[in-house]
């Protein structure tokens, strides 16, 4: 089972995807695997759907966004093959298969990590279905999420609170970064692609901001409660490391109760565009998901 | 002793660099250090300077050019922090001072290298001074000459020598790739930066694949007759790891000769711009440097 909005942009982002990154026959084969075999690995592709929605929303052909949402996933994807490495989290897994490094050694993974996020940016820069203004105003927006004021600065976070005991404000600091950076990206980005106002832009960011720290709390949660199997990883995992989770902060009844209250924020901000249907089902169904 | 060029920009350059990267009070501030560390250590500037150099020559005003200047260094900076990666090189020091990983351990060094990619790109797409669509034109050949089709490229084929004989072609093709792709980022950019015709840029790709190469061949040269103490790095240690460079390939004299005609070549194609006098004084400085 999966969200409505994920259904209707799977397959176009997967060809997409698929087209952005070729498999090329060169003396530099390997990066090209390398970096398919994070990219297309069947991950859910909630943030490219919903930069694309959002630019729908706002009045756009969602088709034209693709290059947009693609960069997206690839900055999305580098950051995994990033953060699994020995040096950072030492993951051998990811959504059940070895992780990137496992298969195509450190040096590679490393390679195809920053690959990947250079690509994202020529992707970007290399479209032409919209004018340029626009699409330097979502790109440069999802850099600066993406950057040391988003997402790196929240990796850079958690390696910090490694082996500590966080306090409230600091594991939601480091979340609204290293998780919620990317989804307002994907969000604000598809608004800013389509010329949206202010309003919209700020709706856009609520509905983000609420979606992605539910997604965190759940993520939390399914380490505890959820089947390995289903989810394609050992769960336990944050208990035996240690690490802070909301799980660990709140208990698991306090974590369900905030879902709840996140996911009808999530539904307000929604209920705000005309046809924000997909959104409001998708928030729901990111409130129940089980992997 | 310097060549005038780099003389000219480089007080700009460090300047920019600075502002650009801030030292940030914050709960991240760590990630600033890393990457202010490898960004602000008296490198040469020789890309970005190259950078302004072609824009001024196609009529434009260099000091628009420094966020591209100072995105290209970033660029530049981040590949050698992970370059020396004990999962990479394994380079202990980079220019007589300890190399990044070093200083700051692994984790934030890799998360350093991304954070100077994903800047780069946030600078050049902030800038305000240059009409969107050649800024778009410039950021776009800068991305595709330092990803997968350029300087990464290059360095998965670099991986991919080692320990092997490569022959002449897997060497050029290589050094093209890991070394030139930059230097044509640089001249190109410049140009397309300030709009110009496919004369200059054509003249531009020529000027910087003779310097570029012949950048390399004295790299590989000053390891074997180089002074440690002018070069900040050991000498010798090419041979050491037993890596195929242009000396293995050609001997001594031979390089010298390589490099000599290089040099005309870069004075040739500098020579068509009117005013080209500091690009043909820069060859003959890079031709004869020490460090």
């Amino acid at each position: 089972m999966s969200a409505d909005l994920l259904t209707r942009y799977g397959d176009g982002i997967e060809a997409s995807l698929d087209r952005l990154f070729p498999m090329e026959a060169c003396r530099q084969s390997a990066i090209f695997s390398a970096c398919r075999y994070s990219l297309l690995d069947g991950g859910k592709r909630l943030r490219p759907a919903l930069l694309m929605e959002f630019y729908r929303l706002c009045g756009g052909n969602p088709v034209d966004a693709l290059p947009f949402a693609c960069g997206l996933e690839m900055i999305h994807t580098y950051s995994l093959i990033h953060d699994d490495l020995p040096c950072m989290d030492d993951d051998d897994y990811r959504r059940g298969r070895l992780s990137n490094h496992k298969v195509y050694g450190e040096a590679l993974a490393t390679l195809a990590g920053d690959a990947l996020l250079n690509r994202a940016f020529e992707v970007m820069l290399e479209q032409t279905a919209v004018p340029s203004e626009r699409a330097v105003a979502c790109a440069r927006y999802i850099a600066r999420c993406s950057g040391v004021y988003g997402m790196i600065g929240g990796q850079v976070q958690d390696l910090a609170l490694e082996g500590k005991t966080a306090s409230e404000e600091e594991q939601l600091e480091m979340i609204a970064l290293k998780t919620g950076a990317l989804l307002r990206a994907a969000c604000v980005g598809g608004c800013l692609l389509a010329g949206a106002d202010e309003t919209a832009v700020a709706r856009a960011e609520q509905y983000a901001q609420a979606v992605g720290l539910a997604f965190q709390i759940r993520d939390d949660l399914l380490d505890v409660i959820g089947d390995a199997k289903t989810l394609g990883k050992q769960t336990g995992s944050d208990a035996q490391k240690e690490k802070c989770t909301f799980v660990s902060l709140y208990g698991k009844e306090a974590c369900e109760k905030k879902i709840d209250a996140l996911t009808r924020a999530a539904v307000e901000a929604a209920g705000h565009f005309t046809d924000g249907q997909a959104l409001i089902e998708l928030a729901c169904w990111l409130a129940g998901r089980d992997h």
